[in-house]
């Protein structure tokens, strides 16, 4: 495992503090639903597949001290999963994790009305399910994207979607560790990804902490990078994808994908099937989250702009099915067109 | 006149510290070439227009002291010009600058061998009024970009290209300030130009100073922003574009362009006839700064990458020609093909 982004210890969560990268690696012990709303909500655990699985710990934090009848207990339940829902608008992850979280409850207070400490103790069962499930699923992702790897690959990549982004070994990235594993040389272009950096601060980090070559770049510089034939393939994540193959992931992506599409380089998107959401035709309903406007105008305290301009500072965007050459998920790497493919596959 | 990036007082060019916006209007007064050397290569004054007459200021302050031979002024013209022409590579606004002051320092010379005051003095002459015509090409060229502008526009520009520019009122921002004075209501969105922030820095500044709305948003925001019909005109400008319409501009412009088109929308570039270069057939010939990686990895002092990391950092990029609208000059609006355009407009 490169690094762990969150793990259970006994009678807490421990998550690296993402927001002190690539700086210091502090790791924070989160024993209430409020202190994981907090994390998740300030981006001190991130990406869409670890969100999911501290929203389960965040959820079972919760109730486990609750001593009520079933009842209240079920009650609590859909309480503090409806408060860590809205800790962030964009991950689908976030609501699938929550929602599973919510019938398993269910399912174990039917199988047996008297006894809530069951259905307590099969809260946290079912979130470190969830933890295990997911390091299995990138793992997967891994394989099947390493078909696409041949050596001395350059590849582009936004964001971070390796292991901090979920509990595994990443997404996007996954295909990147398991070739360096085999001892395929590939090497990893990594775009800052402003406003938060993660490009900047967590992928350069954990590529140079794993012994993968990485070279940073501007956001900007992505597409005459390309189109200087200097890249070979592009991995990003997932934040949601839509029933027609519409892909919601952090902003700027969309601009790579146009980039790739205009220089002939190849456009893969990693995504879990949890976050694939049928339930939107197309990525015009995904909505955007609009954070913050400091994180605009100030990195890392330091002021860069003049006081009191306007931001616009939409944390994602949503890059058109027809700039993507392909989705890779666990069950395997579907193509255009998108929609039949991915209904056939999460069935 | 929104603001002056650059002046002549008496017996120094006095420059406003462009490093130092947006806290703090410093002006520096620069009374040697190697102080405009500087200037130039730390971008304290930058802007292909501006960096032209910096150059022809700087080129004068290294000889007006001179007092040898006719001879010896010529070669110390050259060796002066040869340093100055090392400060930056890519803008040919420089190079064109430099030359016009040599070919005016030979032709006084020839008009009058026996007085090199009168070639120290025709120096100074020649720059103040390369400083008076940039002045004239800006209001020209905002002129014929007005006639693109149309009440409640909403523009898109990158980097920085007002006043702070030129020496005038800018190139692309030209149209925008000359609507602005004229009652015509436009905004502009202002990407943050990373690394070196100039649209953050420089455009939010100095647009806000002139009560111009202006919006800031991080370089890869911009695509979606188009996508979801948000920007009706987009406007940049050019440090070096070749015979066939290909435009080197900051780095990040060609994604701009590349988004424009996917999502419609005009873009237009503001070059001045000085920074058309038809000795270059296309903007592959045109060489590309690359910069010190610690421009990526720190911003205002703090480091925002893990040490020791790899960087990819070209100052500009190349848009293919076929990805613009059109190229505003000071001698009106070229569109496609530019090959004929361009030749017909510079003879």
């Amino acid at each position: 495992m490169p690094v762990e982004s969150i793990r259970w210890d006994e009678d807490h969560a421990t998550i690296l503090d993402q927001t002190r990268l690539p700086h210091e690696e502090r790791y924070l012990e989160i024993a209430s639903p409020e202190a994981m709303f907090e994390a998740i909500q300030r981006l001190r655990v991130r990406g869409a597949p670890a969100i999911g699985v501290a929203a389960a710990f965040g959820l079972y934090l919760g109730v486990r001290d609750h001593r009520g009848t079933m009842e209240d207990l079920l009650r609590q339940v859909d309480e503090v999963a409806g408060m860590l829902a809205r800790s962030r608008p964009t991950a689908v992850n976030l609501f699938w994790a929550l929602d599973r979280m919510k019938g398993r409850a269910r399912e174990l207070a039917a199988a047996d009305p008297a006894e809530p400490v069951q259905v307590r103790e099969g809260l946290l069962e079912e979130a470190l399910r969830m933890l295990e499930e997911d390091r299995e699923v990138c793992q997967r992702i891994g394989l099947h994207g390493l078909r696409l790897l041949t050596p001395g690959m350059r590849i582009l990549t936004h964001c971070n979607t390796g292991a901090l982004a979920t509990v595994g070994i990443g997404t996007a990235l996954a295909p990147v560790f398991l070739a360096h594993e085999r001892g395929i040389a590939v090497e990893v272009y990594a775009d800052e990804t402003r406003p938060l950096l993660q490009g900047a601060r967590l992928t350069a980090w954990e590529l140079q902490r794993a012994g993968i070559p990485v070279t940073l770049l501007c956001d900007g510089a992505a597409a005459s990078l390309m189109a200087r034939g200097g890249v070979d393939l592009v991995l990003v994540g997932a934040d949601r994808v839509a029933a027609n193959g519409d892909v919601a992931n952090k902003v700027g992506t969309s601009g790579v994908a146009l980039a790739a599409q205009a220089y002939g380089v190849p456009f893969y998107v990693a995504s879990p099937l949890s976050t694939i959401d049928l339930g939107l035709a197309t990525g015009q309903e995904i909505p955007i989250e609009e954070r913050d406007g400091r994180e605009v105008t100030e990195v890392g305290g330091v002021r860069i702009a003049p006081e009191g301009v306007r931001v616009h500072n939409p944390a994602f965007d949503v890059t058109p099915h027809r700039f993507i050459t392909g989705i890779i998920t666990e069950r395997g790497i579907v193509h255009p067109p998108f929609e039949a493919a991915l209904r056939e596959l999460v069935r």
